[in-house]
């Protein structure tokens, strides 16, 4: 790996960027998923590579909707094991999902490997092994679910997820979280609630919320989800990333003129 | 390669995501290419996948000045090489520019597959073979350079450059071009013309302008370098993405409701 020095204005963007990297060489990220990190890096500049209030706020909602949940699920893919394998087994705990390994790029290798991952990050069960179920409406190698698992929850976790798969499990009747720090993105679009951040810091923060609500009462968690709403939220950070753009434009954030001058 | 359908709405970016993926299999494009790439296709996405006035006035003048230069040189990088082989052979033609392999990642095996590969495009001399100087300022696998190419030019083109060797250019008083969909990064802001546009638009375009501008006499072409305010331009680049996140936000953009109901 790489070594970057932590005084780098950019240093935790940098580290995961090579965490990535690491994780495409041991065969658990797709190739495909460095690019889908890319995308995701250039979202997270925009907002300002912080946790924003709209996001926040989905977390807290997301967190009730899965501490209420009969059959909570939290699916994990490549990405989401190279950066938070540690927090996705905390989290799992904290609202006490099953974990399940869902992969869109799925080979049984990778599949093997990401439960491992996990496992030696203290998860117990780990899902998705032997999916023998098929989500409706998706082709059959990208439709494959645990049984046990994404097929019987009411709740599921889905971050980073594809467009197509977000749409196809609202149509199941689930309800679908999701955390992606495109606000346009399909998967943004469907799910019913979107957490937009990176999960390097969602999670952390998702975590602690867990620990902190799991002794509220069930009213006063149906209340935060029943007041929540989801285009809002996402029409907050759009107008966020629109005002942080203007601001942008019109102080001037060209360091050019000093430099040379 | 994955083959996508030509009626796909997102057909192109799907393609060139294809090709830098099997680039890196063939050892052109770095790792870390595979972000940047998808970096690029984040803000191309914001942008609105096609050339937008800013980035055409850019062109010109970057056309204007490398016919106006005395020795100009266009870098190659492997992400430039995985999508526009071709064109980066036909421009430095058109303007009558050095080509010099120039990576960030460098390793003498990458050099020469890059170079090979430009020359299977048609290229004559490819530089930066043996780099025998260095660009001060920045650490010796970085800032290697062609006494015969960067080293001596006036006027480079680097596109989808990395901020500190765009920088480092221009403190050593070269007129640097670069092409970069992030109209944030440090490069865009370095540079002295930013041409925010998809290289694989751009290319073709600037050879457009290339052949149409070479009969300009010297005053002409003057006259628009002149003219050119880069920090204007950048300005009105993410003012047109500001307005295009508030159009998309006030449409409406979500989809979900009409598909449960």
């Amino acid at each position: 790996m790489v070594r970057i020095p932590k005084s780098h204005p950019r240093y935790w963007s940098l580290l995961y960027r090579e965490k990535i990297i690491e994780s495409m060489e041991e065969g658990i990220t797709a190739k495909a998923g460095l690019i889908a990190h890319g995308r995701g890096e250039a979202f997270d500049y925009l907002i300002g590579e912080r946790t924003i209030e709209p996001a926040e706020r989905a977390m807290k909602v997301a967190v009730a909707k899965l501490l209420l949940a009969e059959y909570p699920v939290i699916s994990v893919n490549g990405n989401v094991a190279a950066l938070v394998p540690r927090e996705t087994v905390e989290l799992a705990k904290a609202v006490n999902a099953k974990l399940e390994v869902n992969l869109f790029y799925r080979t049984e290798e990778r599949v093997r490997k990401i439960a491992a991952l996990l496992k030696e990050h203290g998860a117990g069960e780990v899902l998705g092994l032997n999916p023998t179920k098929k989500i409706p409406g998706l082709e059959s190698e990208r439709g494959k679910v645990d049984e046990n698992g994404i097929w019987k929850a009411d709740v599921v976790l889905v971050p980073l997820e594809d467009g197509d798969r977000t749409e196809a499990l609202v149509r199941m009747g689930k309800f679908v979280i999701t955390v992606d720090l495109n606000p346009l993105s399909r998967s943004a679009r469907m799910a019913h609630v979107t957490i937009v951040d990176n999960i390097v810091r969602a999670y952390p923060r998702m975590i602690e919320l867990a620990r902190e609500m799991r002794d509220y009462d069930r009213k006063e968690l149906e209340k935060i989800v029943k007041e929540y709403d989801n285009e809002r939220t996402l029409s907050d950070v759009l107008r966020h990333i629109r005002d942080r753009l203007t601001r942008l434009a019109e102080e001037g954030i060209w360091r050019r003129e000093r430099l040379v001058t």
